[in-house]
């Protein structure tokens, strides 16, 4: 197994391409981040005809550079990076993360020689290659990434993504709900370095406690199973496989000329290694954030509260349909409930559908997900929120809501997840961004639908349920 | 079968229950929205203690109201509501609305026999009822409404719902889709007037061209049956079914006092009839938007084109998975894709992943757009955006790129469907507001993921596919 904290924490990056129209994708995609985020190590930008980019000095190669370089990035053209190779191996730097495309994923000859002319140059001068067709490292913790748009934090997600488009999503996504990375990584069509090695870095960095990856192709199958085996056992493992159907499967090829393989021999090497598969990106994003925040729940028992009837019902109907359970609550624990909440138009079986005056009460809205949560019949707590009757209330209503149940959660020995739905409609997505904050300060978990709460919450328990064994 | 146009076309409503707290909840859902929205009829407000009410007088009881009421409202706590029917079948009122709740979805004794009684006295009387438990009829054409913040324009969508916040999430989070009723109709407990009812109605009724419904529970299982088969064979019908599951069915109980049904029967009431079912009101939403906007497909081959190498092998994913078809571009067309479009970093296949000088140039989107149109191996095209990395574009951008598709929209003999991707992001939520007008104006449906555009169409394309058998 490398070592590759060079490339995850390199102490200096020289970006290979760098031009004199600001607004290239080079500059943008890599020597603009590095600035904007104080990338603590050195710059060192390249380009034989300039002296001088962004306040700093440009050097006409890499073998110019007078210190030793962890890292480079070539943003040059595919037909240019065989002699850049070259001069990486000849100046012994560590890592090249080749941004440039035209290589496999066109389908064409010549792109494919020229991949197979980089790999061959690069192991022989014992450089790792990073790519080619991605973006690289994204290491928030000290400034090292091609998006400065996401949290500036480092936090505990590793991600390992073979689209840099995903990977940029999930930076740029995550970081209202609060997801934070160890590190990220686009790898492109892993010529060089793999999913494998980096499962294995993940698998031993302390930083990372809970691992996502977008995969299109397995380079090295017996390699990768021991390796997702070895860190499903201690590490959340959540996986987006690109790829599963024949149209998809046509796509990866000319992505990242990757071999998708069948969806079924994914399906159980996920199963045998407890793995957790998810369907889209959404869905990726909704796991990681449950694994970051939520308490693991004991088991799948949810008590449900909120108010509408046909939203309580779709509400069971998801949980249920997500692999969760909403066992109807006890006599006494109705009775409870019943004490404060009308009977006309509401139920209190769960889910619990309240009535306007205990919805918009915090004394009381606070009572009833604390009596529920007392329950031992249940396992977690969904309090769900509706934004879009919320914005007839004004936000600092529904705030003050938020907060009642925030109170209720901080008492409850079981976990709190909290939904609030907006209907996709621009006013109520605002609201539902400011109440976000509070509920993640708070340190709990916002979902937009109960439907991807609970798909979410069925992979922690699912993944609980497999570590006990 | 009954003739309920003087339920959905009153010429006069009474609102019962009106009160001095101005924002009380029978104000708040009936006077007020008929005052907003200008409903052309005669409103009465009735309350015995008041005098006035917002301009209008306040008559003490029905009995008073000097000319004849075609509907009337019941805000009235349920115990008063039989009274309230009596005087309604003595001053020969066509029909009850009964927003009163406290019946039988209490589960209570006391509240089923309500239920009973009132239903005895309305049908004694000749009194129609809707409800109880329910918030009525919404016509916006006349301006009778419960809900003032939809759309006010007449439209082709005929909604039919057990639940109220459901009807009213449908009338808000469709105006900015695009999506205008005919009718909605909101009759929670169906102790009256039932689906059969309305489903009949909507058949007969020329405004109505698409059918909606959300369902908890059959009362007339044959009847209901024959109309859903003779409405499906004229009219498109999109259906949601509340309590699919155990803990579904339970609420649904609580909720409307429906019986639920086996899940395996209502599929298979679904595939006999040929009504499309859906899991959730977003996909009932998309349903409807596909239903009022897309020119029918005239089979399930999609055209995809977009940027992004996960976001393109996701959408060929999400296309197949759904039940579309993505077959790969014939060499000529290929050719002429790769005219103009690097083979760096992109796929000209199918999905078109195009590179970032033709994604933002308008002359070569609209050429990509249009080419692809051509080719008679796909039968419909679908134009991703995606808006998160349309915000470091900014929006003018993003508009001029959506007008060039719109263009060669307006120009392919293929439909088109439009996807701005958002990844739940609040600036990029705007962006794709202001565009979807442009669309829509167009007469472009805009849907917010790939797999819900997918699935919308796969409704149509069965739809069609099976009016042709």
């Amino acid at each position: 197994m490398p070592d590759l904290d060079f490339i995850f924490n390199p102490k200096s990056v020289a970006i290979v391409g760098v031009s004199s129209v600001t607004d290239s994708l080079t500059n943008r995609n890599f020597l603009k981040p590095l600035l904007d985020c104080g990338y603590q190590g050195k710059i060192y930008p390249v380009n034989p005809h300039m002296a001088e980019i962004m306040g700093l000095r440009v050097y006409r190669s890499v073998l110019e550079i007078p210190e030793p370089v962890d890292s480079v990035v070539s943003g040059l053209p595919a037909s240019l990076v065989p002699k850049l190779m070259r001069e990486c191996a000849e100046a012994k730097v560590k890592a090249v993360t080749c941004f440039s495309a035209g290589f496999s994923e066109t389908g064409e000859a010549e792109g494919t020689e020229l991949e197979r002319e980089v790999v061959d140059i690069a192991r022989r001068g014992g450089v790792r290659l990073l790519g080619p067709n991605c973006l690289g490292v994204h290491n928030p913790a000290i400034g090292c990434t091609f998006e400065a748009g996401g949290s500036r934090r480092g936090g505990h997600v590793g991600f390992l993504s073979q689209s840099g488009g995903n990977t940029r999503e999930l930076i740029l996504a995550g970081a209202p709900r609060g997801i934070c990375f160890s590190k990220a990584v686009s790898y492109g069509n892993a010529a060089g370095l793999d999913e494998t090695d980096f499962l294995d870095y993940f698998a031993r960095d302390p930083d990372t406690r809970v691992v996502a990856a977008y995969i299109e192709g397995i380079k090295r199958p017996q390699g990768f199973t021991r390796a997702l085996r070895a860190i499903a056992r201690d590490k959340p493992v959540v996986i987006l496989k690109g790829g599963r159907t024949e149209a998809g499967t046509r796509a990866v090829m000319s992505h990242t000329s990757s071999l998708a393989g069948s969806e079924r021999v994914w399906d159980a090497l996920c199963r045998q290694t407890g793995a957790r598969q998810v369907t889209d990106m959404a869905e990726l994003a909704d796991a990681v954030l449950t694994f970051s925040y939520l308490k693991p729940p004991r088991g799948r028992r949810a008590a449900v509260v909120g108010i509408g009837g046909g939203a309580s019902v779709q509400a069971a109907d998801d949980c249920e349909k997500a692999g969760l359970l909403v066992p109807p609550f006890p006599p006494e624990l109705r009775r409870e409930l019943r004490a404060f909440t009308t009977s006309a138009g509401t139920g209190i079986a769960n889910p619990v559908d309240t009535s306007p005056d205990v919805y918009w009460e915090p004394a009381l809205y606070r009572e009833t997900a604390k009596l529920v949560s007392e329950y031992d019949g249940i396992d977690v707590v969904l309090v769900m929120f509706a934004a879009v009757q919320a914005a007839k209330r004004g936000v600092q209503e529904l705030k003050r809501q938020i907060e009642a149940v925030i109170d209720a959660g901080r008492s409850m020995s079981k976990p709190l997840a909290v939904i609030v739905f907006t209907a996709g409609m621009v006013e109520a997505e605002k609201m539902a961004s400011e109440v976000q904050v509070q509920c993640l300060e708070a340190g709990f978990p916002v979902y937009p639908t109960m439907g991807r709460a609970a798909r979410a919450i069925n992979h922690i328990v699912s993944y609980s349920e497999r570590r006990k064994l």
